[in-house]
């Protein structure tokens, strides 16, 4: 590694946060810490790459150890994190110049970037871009998406904490319907996050084991919606269980491809109408049967649950954030370290990586075979892939009953660019 | 004590469950085994007082003493809870007569019932018309409601762990909030319980303590709701904070006594449409600032949260269960035992009681003096009364990355009447 001129880091936050997307940054921090004979300064982008554009750079080096270590523990982005897309080269070349220019002001060598799919593909055009501006700069991807739909790697940092959050509230929710049933509620609907791939959705899955036990109903987005089995199905459960558990995923649709929450959102005039997919699914339900229900959208609840994470999910998030700079420094480029899987029971896993290309703008759905034959539940195999995800607990500390997250100063790095950028 | 009759005892759940009336069933069950010499057999009603009236009786003896410790860390109702109030004794004099024979054919002394108002009226009667049909029978109330609005209690066991499950929710969602606020959502609204007051919307104002910190606003049921106001105030916190948090009370409501939810299910033909008080607040926004809103509604998620529910709000659950035993041989007839707060800091409290009759059908809500002049965060002095119910945790054991909750065998005490009763 002697060879390696050193340089300082940027490390930016991208696209939604997670309970764990600072549990990666604090594996990136703490790590480059380790090695200041390479790294000099760390660098974080305010509000994500929005910070870089606009030469906002927080000075990391100004935190407390304490607060690095407390990044663990903290959910949403300490940073700041951004939905911002740049554009593609031909279509929007000055941002990635820009980029350079500032990387090149602040002598940065080596950029980190946290996020999901979008995210790669900045990084790796970012690393192309300044190989041709002749600023070669080390870009490294540092995955992260509750959706877990990255390829090439078995999981992603923050799916697992969604995950535990959305098995244990669908137990927990269900238990409350089931004793209520006799006399009150009869179809509960749960509305959780995946608006591509049901992978949240599988995990309210986890909550039952037994035939019977609820969730008695999921809507996949990988399982086109035919209403007339849905609530056939819905009926049979109340027939015979008493009640029905319905988890839906945001991102249920019909044959043709409309969402079902966007179907209910529209009135007769093509008016908006308030949206949400359980809702409408509750709604269906009442007019075919009459049941009374009762419906949740946990919305951002269910990922910044930081209080109920997986102890899994934080450790390889946290393994992330540190292999990410481990790759930079043994000269990797464009490349995303990922998450093996060496077997399910017992649960062993690994780090690995893959070059940004591969990963860049590609999905991964749940599989047909991680979903019974009749489209509403999970499969043994799919049982075995989530288990060891959503395993151990990793209970932040508290005080005064909440738990005590953390919040970092945020000093800005001095600007050595007079050109203000304007975002488009 | 030597004089009291040996007698059977019954326990029944009530109303809407949550996250601790099973630590009060545990406390009630625990003590009665512990006084065997008075009280016999353990009887519970399937699905509440419907399993008294239909003589569905749970013989409570046949579960393991593991399956009863569990149900200390167990939500929902074990045994089965009731919306299903009794008729004044003018109008069903059947239904009460009926109690009466069912506790007579299997020598019931004691009748514990697990609830809310209503339910305390229900206790309260059925001590009286015991006494006038010469089967006199002790009726003791255990209090429960997640609304927090029993009279003559400090608090009400089931209320602390929503707090706190609210708190720690605001919380990490307004982390969420924050961190993407620039270029993503800007109002995120949450909506609580409450239907009548304003307590679980209050304890989402634990979440912050500093100025400006999140929740920016509550709806509380308690103080009309004024749109202008409103959206003024929306605006002000997007230009001050960048971001605005809103919790809204499912009860909120005009000055005229419309909910904002009813407000908004209905379409200009009186057509019902899709509910929660969340989406409606959300549109207001949305129409007239335009900002990206998200909203969450956690509905059963909050009561039936138990994996972080407030570890004094547990104690105070098994608690009044335990007094309830104790009272009722010390022959204490139609009472409740009530929660009273010694001092607020350090936090001291101790068990005292309550005739029935003071309890029944009376509810107490958020005191003005809680909530701030301009009606939109609580007060200080609010804070000190809240912020003690939701301290420490009580964290239930895990299997599989999953609390593990107990159910109970439930087995069924031979029937000793012939006739069936039809539930009206």
């Amino acid at each position: 590694m002697n060879k390696i001129a050193r340089k300082n880091a940027f490390y930016a936050q991208s696209g939604g946060v997670s309970a764990v997307i600072n549990a990666s940054a604090c594996g990136v921090i703490e790590t480059a810490l380790r090695h200041s004979r390479h790294i000099g300064k760390i660098y974080a982008g305010r509000d994500g790459i929005v910070g870089a554009l606009t030469e906002d750079l927080i000075d990391v080096g100004r935190e407390s150890p304490a607060v690095i270590r407390g990044l663990r523990h903290t959910p949403g982005g300490a940073f700041g994190s951004a939905r911002f897309k740049l554009k593609s080269i031909e279509q929007n070349r000055a941002e990635y110049e820009r980029l350079i220019e500032v990387f090149r002001a602040h002598d940065i060598g080596y950029f980190f970037y946290n996020g999901g799919n979008d995210s790669m593909d900045t990084a790796h055009k970012v690393s192309q871009i300044g190989e041709s501006l002749g600023y070669p700069i080390i870009c490294v991807g540092v995955p992260k998406t509750v959706d877990n739909d990255l390829p090439h790697t078995d999981c992603c940092p923050g799916f697992g904490s969604v995950a535990k959050y959305i098995a244990i509230s669908t137990r927990e929710a269900a238990m409350d319907v089931a004793s209520m049933a006799r006399t009150s509620t009869k179809v509960f609907v749960f509305e959780v996050m995946g608006r591509h791939a049901g992978w949240i959705a599988a995990a309210a899955g986890l909550a039952g084991r037994r035939p019977g036990e609820p969730p008695h109903i999921i809507l996949f987005p990988e399982i086109p919606f035919d209403p007339e089995r849905f609530l056939e199905r819905v009926k049979q459960c109340v027939t015979d269980y008493g009640y029905c558990v319905v988890a839906v995923s945001e991102g249920a649709a019909y044959a043709d491809g409309r969402f079902l929450a966007e179907a209910g959102t529209k009135d007769a005039f093509g008016h908006t109408q308030l949206g949400g997919v359980a809702p409408v699914v509750a709604d269906m339900v009442r007019q075919r049967h009459g049941y009374k229900y009762h419906w949740a959208v946990a919305d951002y609840l269910q990922r910044s649950a930081r209080h109920i994470a997986s102890k899994v999910d934080v450790e390889q998030a946290y393994a992330v954030g540190k292999a990410a700079v481990d790759l930079a420094l043994k000269g990797h480029n464009a490349v995303m370290p990922t998450i093996v899987r060496k077997s399910s029971r017992p649960y062993k896993w690994t780090i690995g990586h893959v070059p940004l290309g591969e990963v860049a703008n590609r999905e991964k759905k749940v599989p047909r075979e991680y979903i019974t034959p009749d489209g509403f539940a999970i499969t043994e195999a799919c049982r075995r892939y989530l288990e060891p995800l959503v395993a151990g607990e990793a209970y932040p500390p508290y005080r005064n009953g909440l738990p005590d997250y953390v919040h970092i100063k945020g000093v800005r790095v001095r600007r050595k660019l007079t050109k203000e950028f304007k975002i488009q």
